[in-house]
């Protein structure tokens, strides 16, 4: 039975960036990644192969940078793990001994059993692989009539995309009141379904779909719960993932109540040598300070680095302080970002908070011609001034301005630093340096501080 | 005599910043700015208004805020300052007397008189007043041969404008073997002349100019040190800016060897009630712990805002901890910028560094239309991992890209931390997740260190 020091369990972010950088940091060890598919698929990028991209070849993404610094791959399944005895064996019979087992198993999206029909032909998930992706794009392509259901990142995003296509009806349906109300507080999000609805998307919002109707066994509408029946050719379901634990938990894993492979800071699960990291790992709120159950290849890639250097031993003494959830989109040519806890987050959390908010444009003078609005808005501990949250709404460089706050978050900065912060601006960049966005939204809290306290 | 509070010299960003900052942190106290220009202009945006701009007035910048936030103006140009007694008096002959002086003179631009025939029509210089930009753009409007003597950031933005035009010859003219050499390490300096020369500019590095050439006093062509004459209907100087404090030495205030006005961190003269504020004060190096000489409206309103808080009392205990000096422009759509110490910086100052550098694109996948190449390069601190300086080369999200570091180089944020750091990351707006440029800069940090030590 062959022997490897590492054996990796998902070739997606997680297990990628945990291998490349623990094989880079430990070249003398032997590191194997099982994974089941030949090529994967930029998790994010995938709305993108349904209009944007030209090719859904060009959303590619494999474990080359794994295998160019050493690593082994074998393209096959993990059927069972002997945690004991330090074995696992494959759907192809091999078998393999570890001497640590990395899980990286990532998250399968949520199948809603609930809505009648949701087995019909014609429902599809955004399931994370290559095959699947490719043959959902080629039954989108001869869709004339579409609907998503739940408008989260993902349903907003593939819907913008089909609704490019100037012959496809597109329909969104999200339950709450808004679209991408997890992650925006009630403004911001009433500003995105502005965007949404600016486009050819017919966005039913505070609506259910109560079933999906179905002729000879393939879709052929939805009903939602007003009675209004909608034609689709297809339906694309949208509506979260949960994290992939059915091995692990068959293996004797602990999970936490999301599913999730309960992990320590430095991802190590209960169990000695055996670790877990990205979705199907847990973890806590980086302000909520309680279980966590974001997802994002980002946050993924951050635990993997952590994993990676402290592989053997912790070598690198900064363990994973919970996520902080950094989201980043764009709807329409208009992007939307946010850090750490917005209002809801925080009040549900029973975390005291104040906010201060600014807008402008982001070039300066405003006058020139690529000018964007941009909005920003800080959410903060009032008692000491501490970021804890941020959102933005505005043009290209949100993507990027949305990292000063994260960072500002996770270094603890508070409005009276970022106040005398120095930054580098420039007219065709940026906001003008006496009205810097950011600088100008802690300035709002300071002065709402010394209203209320 | 009429009585204020606070009276402020100069209506620049500085002035204007401790003006607003200090009347709403002190709404009963009376506060007078005077300057010399009833309309002023956003300093960095000079050089656009010699072509992306459509009218001049489009750049214009004034006391609004300030005298929307309660405070008097008056345009006048003080002519003597009485420390002592603590009266001025001004051009029109009125005087006044103050309980705190804020002098916010800012910087002129430095003559080369060392050039023969600097004194002919038809040399100009980017004098931050609106009146003489206002006269120079019809200038330039007519002329075909201009020469930009000079290659700092005013220099080549304003070569890079004038040359948009198909029917103007301009040369610049930078007697260092790169432009922007002090700000940018070779390697991108070199880019950077790249970048320059793929425009419609003549470019000359490596080149002094040794006189100016006149017919009838006025400006004919300009002579290289190499003997060639390049014909000229205008030369505009842009070698430099020095603290405008002829006012401030004869008021009896002690200027540092740059000429600036000496201030502690809390921007206060060695004279009681007496403060300086932007280019006309003096200030250290955030990194390099002495003297600076920088000046840039988004340190200069760092500065103000500082002053504003603290003007009565030290109410906000931030000091300016030095100039940390972020810069960024554009140049031919391709974006540079640096913040902190650079390679040369370090060295100077004897402090020890490490590099780290990588490329990517913008976007991700890479595929995506408008993805711009993107080069992050790291300097750092090899014992404890500190960021002291970065600099970057891409698309427009350079311009909050780099405030990612200016806030990391501020909180002293090392690159074991970064390499964890929680980002976020679209494929339409950011690098991907899996190789986020600031992450991957650091780890090649981190590999250098321990190859090196």
């Amino acid at each position: 039975m062959k022997k490897y020091d590492v054996v990796i369990i998902g070739g997606g972010p997680a297990g990628i960036i945990t291998g490349v950088t623990g094989k880079k940091q430990n070249p003398g060890k032997s590191f194997l990644m099982i994974n089941e598919d030949d090529k994967g698929l930029v998790p994010c990028g995938i709305p993108y192969v349904f209009h944007d991209l030209k090719d859904i070849s060009q959303n590619a993404m494999g474990p080359k940078p794994f295998v160019d610094a050493g690593g082994e791959l074998l393209i096959d399944a993990v059927r069972k793990i002997d945690i004991k005895n330090k074995t696992l064996s494959t759907e192809r019979g091999i078998d393999f001994q570890f001497d640590k087992l990395v899980i990286a198993t990532g998250s399968v999206p949520a199948i809603p059993t609930f809505i009648k029909g949701y087995d019909l032909e014609g429902v599809e998930y955004i399931l994370k692989k290559y095959k699947y992706i490719e043959d959902l794009k080629n039954k989108t392509d001869i869709a004339e009539n579409i609907v998503v259901i739940g408008g989260g990142f993902i349903g907003v995003e593939i819907a913008e995309q089909l609704a490019k296509y100037p012959d496809k009806k597109v329909t969104l349906v999200e339950m709450e009141k808004y679209c991408l109300y997890k992650t925006f507080s009630t403004d911001v999000a009433a500003r995105a379904d502005g965007v949404i609805r600016d486009t050819k998307i017919n966005l039913f919002t505070n609506r259910k779909v109560t079933q999906i109707v179905g002729e000879n066994n393939h879709v052929k509408a939805v009903l939602l719960d007003d009675g209004k029946e909608i034609k689709a050719d297809i339906v694309i379901t949208s509506i979260g993932y949960k994290p992939n634990t059915g091995l692990a938990r068959e293996s004797g894993l602990e999970l936490d109540d999301n599913k999730a492979i309960i992990v320590d800071r430095y991802m190590r699960t209960k169990l000695k040598d055996i670790f877990a990291v990205g979705d199907c790992s847990s973890a806590i709120g980086f302000i909520t300070g309680r279980s966590n159950s974001v997802m994002l290849a980002s946050t993924a890639t951050a635990e993997a680095r952590v994993l990676g250097y402290n592989l053997f031993t912790i070598d690198l003494l900064r363990n994973f302080q919970g996520i902080l959830a950094v989201f980043s989109t764009e709807i329409n040519n208009i992007a939307f970002a946010s850090a750490g806890a917005i209002e809801k987050t925080a009040r549900d959390a029973g975390i005291s908070f104040i906010v201060g908010k600014f807008e402008d444009v982001d070039r300066h003078p405003g006058t020139l011609p690529d000018a964007s609005k941009l909005m920003i808005k800080l959410i903060v501990s009032p008692k000491n001034g501490a970021i804890i949250g941020g959102e933005i709404c505005g043009g290209k460089s949100t993507g990027e301005l949305i990292n000063t706050i994260a960072l500002a978050i996770q270094k603890r900065v508070t409005v009276y630093e970022l106040i005398s912060f120095q930054i580098g601006t420039h007219p065709l960049l940026t906001t003008a340096p006496t009205k810097y966005v950011l600088i100008k939204a802690a300035e709002m809290v300071i002065a709402n501080i010394k209203k209320t306290y």
